[in-house]
């Protein structure tokens, strides 16, 4: 199909990412990240097209493996997959060897050995991701590991701010919410370090890890003064289906401190951008009208992710470890 | 990949077709579904060939969103956009973020923004459709909500009449069943008389909605009475796993009453068809005999379910509200 | 796509193979099962290559329907079929009208009337896909029904082992473990005996069928006297989930008189291989050391999968038997 080989993608011959996997943001060098989000342009260009595919990766095979319940990530890749003429093969834990007690590292080799290219995972234990990747040998790409870490997530988010900012180095992020279990916080503030961004982070006692200050972030517990200033203002979900009653009273206690509203997005710089990774709980992290408000990225996120997938899957392909 | 391009499909330059969604068969004119018909005609052919795919929305995503379970309507989506050469992407209320509270409105719109350029949605809500309709700016089809709506079952319902008959116009219908919850009577309903045929409905009291006859159709309560004389008697399903007891006693006195025999056929025309849009219950609403009868169209009606729904894709794909 | 046409699997004009379904090894005559080996190796070329695809059933339609839980086939076979360009439904017993009490024979028939070319089947009723095939005019394949017969893992066990030694007639083979409900066990010992192998099993006495001798096996029930001077040894899955404790007093003591171990492995022959259908249970059917050791075929026997159902369904393709 030389008809629709599109040189936009195919004329970076050299490919400088130096890592077999794709774990953790805090594996990545500026470089790195640059280069990752300077692949996902080309790609987000495409996805602006009436024709959304080039056929990069025709012949290859993806498998997308979730062991959590997983909309937007599992779909994100799957379409980034196939945007790239990929084969994608979802593969989730219900109705699968999982429930005959096969481990995940037979399960993965398993995969492996079926002639897959790149392997997609999400799971619940943090560490999982590394886990599979040190024993295969294709490439593994972490959609998530319990608590630990979601990188792509991470780099959806610095190539939305980079788009509506123009840059990433000296911005100011306030980053809201469940810090202690969040991998999308954990993941994004270490990306963010890197990238020369200052980060605050904001949540109730109970829900910060003990010395988060070692990721070089300012701790506040008031959410006025996480804002004050920003460029950017990062909600994280309340997981509402995890939180057991023992770490915030409830829910409308957390929503009365925590709730970001139009009086806190005045606190901030006149062109401050809301992010969050979905799905939100309206009137929970954020009003309704600010989810929808002009200063809103929350909808960009998700036309980035799909992009950003497209570059990581593209990145990753070819490089075997072994 | 010209060499597959299909010049019966693709000379249609122009698409008269005025929706921008399609939500319900009240919306159509005799235009508009003829329109539908006669397109589904050219995919209909495609279906009959050894290779059943054609170009024509090659790099386009249809996303699949199916909150009921469904077997025959999902993958019939799904193979209507695979042979057009679609990418499909299966997204199900079972393991997403529905389950986290996600509202329908804010799962559809992002959806639509990992460039979605199709959006087919089966919900149990009546009227779900057209409430992401009017939040949505790609086009919605509807796969059936609640009790309200299911066009494209309407659709291949005519169109196999009309393959079986020659035409629409004048013919006797009898739709015999649970008339009040069936978003399949309704939408043929509408549909047939939109289309100049004469329509009967039969079921008992409680299973016919108030002040059906607005409709311009006759109400029978007898069966016999029902099916004296029509073209054509189309059987509605009998949701067992959903009647409480509430509106009949019990399915063997249903069936007593309303199932369709050799006896009742007797009485229709010579060629009456017999239909039913599945999955049959042998021996509750006709016998075994009439279910594979020469007089069944009932597989018909599925292989006219690809084509009508490739029509359907392949019209309303870039119909951009905003 | 004239580039990617492939001539090694194109240049086999004539398609010798007599049967209209692949349901059971007991069908199969050694020239059959040749001519399937021979096909697969053509495959198996393919899925070394970086591309690993051709389109040889561009616009075909298969339907994967899985009645029960399972990865490896269902995976296996859906990507057989996307390798070969065509297009797969997955289909499975949740979410479908076989919740709404639809008959087997009537989802079947109306996934045929969606213009089906190739039903591949797995489902826990021994005879399932026999019927099937009786009733329907595609080609079926049996991906496993009941207790009876999975006759693509037993060409792929085939696979694995002649390239593994070169050829098949006069190699002794041990199975080990629960012939009685198995049917890899079954369709192995049938496709064994019909190229010419030496089969013995081996088991508990109330995991051996009765009269399993008519096989034309020999049945020890020593794991030691099994294993002795054979070329392949094939544990079989103990199905933790399925046992009720009625056939072997435990796992534990089931493990300590048939695991397979380093020292029943030096019994065998020098070059001796181990295979396993997988999943595996550790610890159980074989050594965590055996299980990773250069003699374990079980990887070799999943990528041999691939291959193997490339071949069936591009055999089995276009066998109408009506």
């Amino acid at each position: 199909m030389p008809d629709v080989i599109d040189h936009a993608v195919t004329a970076t011959p050299t490919r400088p990412f130096p890592h077999t996997d794709l774990l953790d943001t805090a594996d990545l060098t500026a470089a790195d990240i640059t280069y990752l989000l300077d692949q996902a342009e080309s790609f987000y260009e495409i996805g602006q097209r009436a024709v959304k595919k080039v056929p990069t990766l025709r012949g290859i095979t993806i498998m997308n493996c979730f062991y959590e319940p997983s909309t937007r990530t599992r779909s994100s890749f799957e379409l980034a997959g196939k945007r790239l003429s990929a084969d994608v093969i979802n593969f989730s834990a219900t109705g699968s060897s999982v429930k005959k007690g096969e481990s995940l590292r037979d399960t993965a080799r398993n995969l492996e050995a079926m002639g897959t290219d790149l392997i997609v995972v999400r799971h619940p234990a943090s560490g999982a991701a590394a886990y599979l990747a040190h024993h295969l040998s294709v490439p593994v790409i972490n959609a998530g590991d319990g608590c630990h870490a979601h990188p792509t997530q991470a780099l959806l988010d610095l190539f939305t701010l980079r788009h509506a900012k123009g840059g990433l180095a000296g911005l100011q992020v306030a980053i809201v919410g469940d810090i202690s279990h969040s991998r999308v916080a954990r993941s994004n503030l270490l990306a963010m370090r890197t990238m020369g961004m200052e980060v605050r982070v904001c949540a109730p006692p109970t829900l910060l890890p003990a010395a988060v200050e070692r990721y070089g972030c300012r701790v506040c517990t008031r959410l006025e003064e996480a804002v004050e200033g920003v460029d950017a203002i990062m909600m994280l979900r309340i997981q509402m289906e995890r939180q057991g009653g023992h770490t915030f009273p409830n829910v409308r206690e957390y929503a009365a401190r925590y709730c970001l509203t139009r009086r806190h997005l005045a606190l901030a710089a006149a062109d401050c951008v809301v992010m969050h990774p979905g799905p939100i709980n309206r009137g929970v992290e954020l009003t309704h009208e600010l989810a929808d408000a002009a200063s809103s990225l929350i909808l960009s996120q998700v036309t980035s992710g799909v992009a950003v997938r497209m570059a990581v899957l593209y990145v990753m392909w070819g490089k075997k470890k072994k």
